[in-house]
């Protein structure tokens, strides 16, 4: 078994521990091909009376125990401090090692990152990872980045983001050319903040795996205008849980009209496949997997309040991107982009442009 | 007639001109106290027919024509240098040299809002003015602003907004203690970007016509976990273009779902009642009318696309902004809140950190 097929698995993260952890790993295994085998990082009392209940995942799975884990609202800076011995460090910890060829958690998000950012560092040419994720849009899915690890970005960030990006949807979503957009306030090349306008004239004129195509307004994500997004993690963090919060409004006003009255309750009735199948096909379970793109180190966090279904999902998403080969790619189109003439200049312009301000 | 109790209209902006703005000045017109008049400005052999065919509207309207319109895709600072005799520019004139009360357009936003401040000016104590929209929530409605106007916002400028804001929900929607959060990418006190953290510190000990509530996170928009939400003008634009965006989709895939089978059709007949209950509450066009708060003169923006009943929802806002006196309350406030130590300090703190960095 290469390390390559081991997931390491945080056992211990999100608000129901390996009661989900567990059983989600091996709801993962029955999608996987075979080779696949796991690690549990964790309370090895609370995890092998689980373990033992599914004698295939059983079979492919080691317990490393622990008793420390990092709490939801603890501080990153406290949690690389005095989190050495925790679940989640020790299983980010596992991918450095070569133990593990990716690590997948439902903890703490700032944690994670930090500890990753810290336990595994950048592939060579990225300056900052980013928090990527798929969103169901009228026209398949897009990939949108960053959504929440980088506050404030600059251009030459933003350009890494697109390169991480479009890596993505070329590898692991098999698209050729992914269109490439930068979320804006709007479509005109003077619109929006420096740094925007600047990424986007060195994505106009270097050589990437994606195709930039312009600027994208909010609306365009659902829309899948184009196959990614990027923006910096402010903005991507307040436009990923905008729509979190209209959908959820969505489904509340439609559950809402569906027992408004006998007759409406009738309908839901006769329509209960079509419903049925809307729901599956909105299911932000289905979506679930925080991808932390530019990490030396496939990791990949999940939502803290999902169930075993989601969590398997996010299984599902780091074993994808190991299988793909998605960092060595990176790792070689980053090299190929800031060899260019065009990124150097524009990187240069920007910087004497910050200078000069 | 007092000069309040007339509004002037911007007859040929928007995508459709005369056809929807005068029609939709009658619809109005039968929602508005008795006292109401218009003047409209723009192409006087396009308006006057469509005027004739509304008796009431007519006698209480007159026309003053201009051949020039500002068009859609204009710059803002082109629509400055050579829009003086534009229907839009006159409109906003007629505003500043008291002939109205206020003025609607449905015409190009950044050429509206340009306009609008060099003409009209801010009120007293506001350096910048903000769009401000109504949006519907799970919990009543939120107005949110700024929406695009300012794309990079200080603390201060952001203590400004909430006090627009707070004015707004007090007078207008007459909610005594209006709640107000800072849109943010979390809600414990150390996250997020510089400017939005001093606003908080601000905002948190200054007295001012909202209470202000803390950090509040994009899904709680929609949520309506707060009467106002503050945020600068990228954001805030990203925001709502991604709300109208997930509200598409979300019809789209209910629509979709309802022709997905012959089941479902005659669930939807069941279910029509309900439905279109539904979607008459989350009509765009009865949330219609970006409101330019700060400006001093009541400026109201339409949706270009919008049909008579959308304009005529905007003409209703001017109105209401007008018939509340929201501008001179928001001139006492603003003068209150600004006479504070506590905001002194605050905005003394800023710029000295701002110094540093």
């Amino acid at each position: 078994m290469s390390h390559n097929q081991i997931i390491a698995l945080d056992a211990m993260g999100g608000d129901f521990g390996p009661s989900v952890t567990v059983p989600a790993a091996g709801l993962a295994l029955k999608e996987l091909r075979t080779g696949i085998g796991f690690i549990f990082f964790g309370d090895e009392k609370k995890i092998r009376p689980l373990l033992e209940k599914d004698a295939a995942l059983y079979a492919v799975s080691s317990i490393r125990h622990t008793d420390k884990v990092i709490a939801s609202d603890e501080k990153p800076s406290t949690a690389l401090r005095s989190g050495r011995d925790s679940s989640m460090r020790l299983a980010i910890d596992a991918v450095r090692d070569g133990e593990a060829g990716s690590v997948v958690s439902a903890g703490n998000t700032g944690a994670l990152m930090a500890t990753a950012k810290m336990v595994l560092k950048c592939l060579p040419g990225i300056s900052r990872p980013a928090i990527a994720s798929v969103l169901p849009t009228i026209n398949g899915d897009t990939v949108m980045l960053d959504l929440g690890a980088n506050i404030i970005c600059d251009a030459e960030i933003l350009v890494q983001f697109a390169v991480l990006g479009s890596v993505y949807a070329k590898v692991v979503k098999g698209i050729p050319a992914p269109s490439v957009g930068l979320l804006n306030v709007g479509a005109e090349a003077m619109k929006g903040p420096d740094q925007v306008r600047q990424a986007a004239a060195i994505l106009s004129s270097v050589k990437f795996p994606g195709r930039y195509t312009g600027f994208v307004e909010g609306d365009d994500i659902a829309k899948g205008a184009v196959d990614v997004v990027v923006t910096d993690g402010f903005t991507g963090n307040v436009a990923l849980k905008v729509t979190e919060g209209v959908g959820k409004f969505a489904s509340h006003a439609m559950k809402a009209t569906f027992t408004s009255s006998f007759m409406a309750r009738i309908g839901a009735l006769f329509a209960y496949g079509g419903i049925k199948r809307l729901k599956k096909k909105m299911d932000p379970r289905f979506y679930n997997g925080g991808m932390f793109l530019g990490v030396d180190g496939i990791c990949v966090k999940s939502h803290g309040g999902m169930d075993e279904y989601g969590f398997s999902r996010a299984i599902l998403v780091a074993a994808n991107l190991v299988e793909r080969g998605y960092n060595k790619r990176v790792a070689l189109e980053i090299e190929q982009v800031m060899s260019q003439e065009s990124f150097v200049s524009g990187i240069a312009a920007q910087a004497s442009a910050a200078a000069e301000s």
